[in-house]
């Protein structure tokens, strides 16, 4: 969690906590990506002195870091928790894609999904931010894969499923949708993903009731 | 198309023509991102001076702008020319995204699909690269559905189906594939993409082939 400590009193607005600090951090983050954001350009986005922030990281690498640690627990607040509340299973399942997929619509950060611009971001590149984003990475995919596998053992999805392939295909999904959607910024984007959704689990689950067996893809289903 | 013209002499490694400071840029820009891609940085990582580099492209913009449209014939020779000798309609279809898949795992530019690193990039920062980017990508949908369309005609797919639905799930998912491969760099996801699309397809084309018909999910499917 992070410190509710107090810079030192040499700020131009007054004191801002780490905490203030590193909500500008992921914002700015989010838009501008990690790579470009430093002591200095944070300090004067906050109208802090340099000496107050260094008080708080120390380094940029600090920064960054802790800027991600940031953005997690947000991604925690806003994505996963009201998910994991739903019933066990399918539910819950697709609690976390509408929560995902409401997530980048609502734009919690002004430059979309943290992570998909960090993972595009340090992709190609060495360091504790590449290993935080894929540790994160992986951390979603399991929750998801037992979240399915929850929904074998309920008899909601077929046993022959295999949990990673439906993870994967969704997760891709709605990945995919992300960088289409911050660039066409067209709200029938994340409609058509919630469709696609659909109609994955169509093939995976076990007697869905006939009302919500209409292919997803028919014309004019995007309108329904 | 890149004219062959050479620089004025004052390099310290020769001459370098505008294709080879082009093809520099574009696997510079692909890892490093577009933005820190500068003249400076570029002369400094061709061993030319700034001054022989300006005679080429006089700004950070215009060098910009070249980058992304040498990448565009770069991803035009390697996705989309290839594909478009396949027969028409779903083979066509299924050729573009097997191309696709290919480019990001051959790796032709060392950080992976250059326009899924731009469009990330970009996508909050108005001028012309984000207008190049957008262009690009509504192009390729375009193509895209007009390939389903065929597809339809030729009763490959069934009449029911909306082609924007279709493409917009099929590029989403390979799209969500490039942004978790370059993270993890697992070929399985390769092949868990090639599954999805199968999968994908398997719901809307006319009368596969039974022995076709295998569920695209079914457990150990990745390893046949």
């Amino acid at each position: 969690m992070p410190r509710q400590s107090r810079t030192s009193g040499s700020t131009s607005r007054g004191t801002s906590t780490r905490k203030d600090i590193l909500a500008a951090a992921v914002s700015l983050a989010s838009v501008e990506g990690l790579e470009s954001l430093s002591i200095g350009t944070l300090a004067s986005e906050l109208g802090m002195s340099k000496a107050g922030l260094f008080a708080h990281f120390g380094s940029k690498e600090a920064l960054q870091v802790a800027t991600v640690e940031a953005a997690r627990l947000v991604f925690t607040e806003e994505v996963l928790v009201p998910a994991r509340g739903r019933p066990p299973g399918l539910p819950q399942f697709q609690a976390y894609i509408d929560t995902y997929l409401s997530y980048v619509q609502r734009r919690v950060h002004p430059g979309g999904c943290f992570f998909t611009a960090m993972s595009i971001e340090f992709d190609d590149r060495r360091g504790p931010v590449r290993s935080q984003v894929r540790a994160f990475a992986i951390e979603c995919r399991d929750l998801l894969e037992q979240t399915i596998r929850e929904a074998q053992s309920l008899d909601q999805i077929h046993a022959w499923v295999d949990p990673a392939q439906v993870v994967f295909e969704a997760t891709a999904l709605v990945r995919g949708t992300i960088v289409s959607y911050q660039l066409l910024r067209d709200p029938i984007l994340i409609q058509r993903a919630r469709l696609g959704i659909e109609g994955l689990l169509e093939r995976v689950r076990v007697a869905p009731p006939a009302s919500e067996l209409r292919p997803a893809m028919r014309r004019g289903a995007e309108r329904a």
